[in-house]
């Protein structure tokens, strides 16, 4: 379903091209300093216009409908909005008898029988995303003094980041990335044994957002490779440090208060120029698909702040059910 | 908390050194042969007793306590039992004081204050799989011709699996590995856009297993190195069947009718011979830290089934929702 | 918190005198013909206008802003927004220091610490019901057959309704009601033994919408001063058809093919123009209180279409539950 | 599904006459003293053996499988389980096809399709209060200084209690009852606007125990025949007291520090010596019933301290998520 968390729970609605997107975000405490532009820097971050990204830009105003009064979160559900307004009307329906290969039109139109909205992805489109970050926004001002901060490691295979974005957008074809995501001042003890470790939610969450292929904590796919002597984190003082941090932050899917770190494997756009492979879902025979339309070479530019409002999304909702986040913000408390 | 799953909903409960470990099944259709006989397999494939695991043997016998009459499933919820008769009365009280590395002791004292049964592992023990493995049973009976098999890929590192095994023992060391489960007869149309993908589900699930640091999903971490046209999966029937399967299965979050695969890395066992280091969280100085006590070279090993298990459980539920289970189970149903 | 519902599940947001309210609805089955003019009939009784409600005449026209894409619903989250356009601007800062006596400024106020908006009950308002009948909409074109009816047993203890409400008119005063709500073609077989039993989900929904002070099934309170022999429905044909209906259409919490009957107990508005006694929060000395604005004398008129939208909310989340309504809605679908 | 709550949450399973009945109890404070002896004086008031209760009298031991370590909870789930021992074998089996007015039977069959426990009621029978019960004893623990009573308020139409018990014995008949319950010491501010409402979520959980027909809070039934300006209760203290208290606590679904007062009717106990008609489902007759067996006359007389267990559950959970209630269990903490 379209709800995740559990004392700070999100529903999230919206299609590409239709009125708009957003989401309503329950549990926000009272008392939240909040107005549009909070949304601002976090917003722009994920738009497009960088090298590699999308020529379709969005103004990705957001409207806060509900649940704020004078400038401060009122406890009742937040509702934030974000209308379409830069959509192209052009045929979409092609998808529905040539589904384009790496995208959801085969899947949506099987689990939707035909009556889904196909234009721009639909429901799928990482434009969804925009309430995903908008409820990051509002998770990092509750979490406080912990700082959760994503950058790209490589893209397409290489550090060279604007070197082989240059390359793929020449070819018309697309690359993928890799993006790690660090959360410093970390409290103690958040996450459950059984099933709601740190780790679990977390990747929960992040496989919603479209092209994720991977997560790995800590150490992640390496700690397969190594020994348990050369794994373990040894222990440098009472508050939990350690030298080493292959657990990634967490033990027995508990916090231990070092730095989480996780890394995110995004694959390349599904869109591209280059000339592709379909079947006709009528005719039964193989066709060519050359896709047009505008869209990003690198979904992997705009994938940090995602990631980064992701895990503050369940750094808060975890830190409400540990009773570290009070539920009427007062003038003591660390919110930024 | 320690619950997963919506139509097909899993309580897990118990502890290493305790009464026993035991799940509670909510939603299993009505009608379903089930009795002890049934969990024996996979129950023995999850068991100690081979090469690189530990020594301590429990007889693992499965006590169903409710659900079951007359030897079918009755509607109401499943109640699976697992007594402890093996477990060595030892002192572990040393683990409040110096937590051993790569363990839960720290994050577990810090969060439950010291009230945690710390006696081997108590709650985050590796034991409590067996209950995910009986819920397994239980799934693939449900999901009928969905067929879910996982396999090491490697160990430590290597393909020469006894090998590396055999150098591990000798050192009193421990390794990791990684494990591919596929699941092949898949229906289409099964997972959720937002946030109840079928890769979040399953990694929220996967994640839940002691030891994982990393999921990824058919390319996985190598999407990130791919380009579009590379990982693009091209359609060659009106089936979705595709000529290459990067995508895992999954597009949109939704199953494609392809082989379900994904692999899972598995760290080093964290209870070693060698000696490491730990710090007394009374004293505040370091200490040395011997760990004895019985315990798998390489957990790994016994990971497979428990693989096998989690994918099956998030399968059943979401046949469940998508109504691909009749909830009275039928002769002409496909059920094992 | 503001959610309810499994497979069909509702997010409810909004506040009375803010920019408007609304609600998400996950779960719809993709297919179902839907457009603002399916709402008209439903908004429109549960309108003001007529004898004994508030002279606040609201547009309440309905805005599909997701879900809906060429007049079908998707499968993806249906979400229908109402403006508020008929809004008086005038102090309701008062009920922060002389809460007013049977509305929520008190508790309000301490759960949020002042930080709610609490104009015109904001986020409490009945006005917030406006979404219950917009889901309730949907919910009966989901349930098809089934009938789901409620009418007005009473009024301020009275059969003689319009007389009741000529003098609490008259007086500035308010009444209640008891309303009784009916679905006839009851499939057989929805509910839970345990916790969710069909009493339980309705009695769950019924008491979030504002004013119910009781709810009954079948005989109800009767029941407690009856005998078994006199309580207990002879069965008289093999559908389960009962000579009396005492046990209103339930039996274990499982729906019985009989009509499913139960009633609701309404208090007297709140509001009224009669001097009340109220104390000032600051001051500590008790103050008279009388309240103006425009107000309900006998919220109970409006009430039956809330409930049977209540009722329709739960039938329709048990019944896809079941599997009684197909994920795609098709041709051969029973749906209106 | 057989599940309650959110962070203090329920999973019950068992049938009257199988193994045994229980409970697995998740989000308990980790550090609450609690041992077998805790559970007896409640388990008492629950039990058979005066008047009005059936000859079946069974040990009703509470063994504590799961999450205490000790003799205090450990924060890990709690699985409290009751064997079986007194059942009687004889054939229940002509419940499939001559089902028992006023029970589940009907529904059952129809519900699991003739695999579900039938005998003594299986899965539906009132044993199953034992868990919510044995929940019960933790809840009270929990919430402190928050005393929650029940008592009978008639049975049978009549304060003559006795005597009424007295008149259905001798007839073979069975009777009904009103039970109140009130909960002092409340805390403010408990409970959600929508849809978790302090009643809501109660009304849900009476629901969910057997033979429930009706719930009302405060004036209940009676406010629908009350004028406003009867019914309001004016405060008379700045910590919220009023005069009156009509609304039984609760104002907008939240607590409001007064008294939490609601009152439940429970209809007569369905098995009866007296004769009733049923169909034979099978030749589509109806046939005479004369049920034989060990049965209550009046299910009521065991009422209060299940009413009250139910009630404090929700309030545990409630004063959780309003983190009234610490996640560690300390010395200063009020819980008994």
């Amino acid at each position: 379903m379209n709800q995740f968390g559990k004392e700070f729970r999100l529903s999230i609605f919206g299609e590409s091209h239709g009125t708009g997107v957003g989401i309503s975000i329950d549990g926000v405490p009272a008392g939240l300093p909040l107005n549009e532009d909070d949304f601002k820097n976090d917003i722009l971050r994920r738009k497009s216009g960088g090298k590699g990204t999308t020529p379709r830009i969005e103004g990705d105003e957001p409207r806060i409908m509900n649940g704020v009064y004078n400038g401060f979160t009122t406890g009742a559900p937040l509702m934030v909005y974000f209308d379409n307004t830069n959509t192209r009307s052009r045929d979409y329906a092609f998808v529905h008898d040539t589904p384009r290969p790496g995208h959801a039109d085969f899947t949506a139109f099987k689990k939707y029988g035909g009556f889904e909205d196909y234009r721009g992805g639909g429901h799928f489109s990482g434009r969804l995303t925009l309430g995903i970050v908008a409820a990051g926004v509002v998770a990092k001002k509750m979490i406080g003094a912990v700082s959760v901060n994503a950058k790209i490691l490589e893209l397409g295979g290489s550090v060279e980041l604007d070197k082989v974005l240059d390359a793929a957008i020449e070819k018309g074809d697309s690359i993928g990335g890799i993006i790690e995501c660090t959360a410093s001042n970390m409290p103690v003890g958040i996450g459950e044994p059984f099933f709601d470790s740190l780790e679990a939610l977390i990747a929960h969450m992040v496989f919603s957002i479209p092209a994720v292929k991977g997560i790995e904590f800590g150490s992640g796919f390496a700690a397969a490779k190594m020994t348990g002597s050369q794994h373990n984190d040894n222990f440098i003082d009472v508050n939990g440090k350690t030298e080493t941090n292959n657990a990634g932050g967490i033990n027995g899917g508990i916090s231990n208060g070092n730095d989480l770190i996780l890394r995110v494997a995004v694959k390349p756009t599904s869109s591209i120029h280059v000339k592709q492979h379909t079947i006709s879902l009528k005719e039964g025979v193989r066709k060519d698909l050359e896709v047009e339309g505008r869209h990003d070479t690198c979904i992997a530019v705009r994938f940090p702040v995602v990631l980064e409002s992701a895990v503050a999304i369940v750094l808060a909702d975890l830190m409400l059910q540990a009773q570290l986040i009070p539920r009427i913000n007062s003038k003591g408390y660390i919110g930024k």
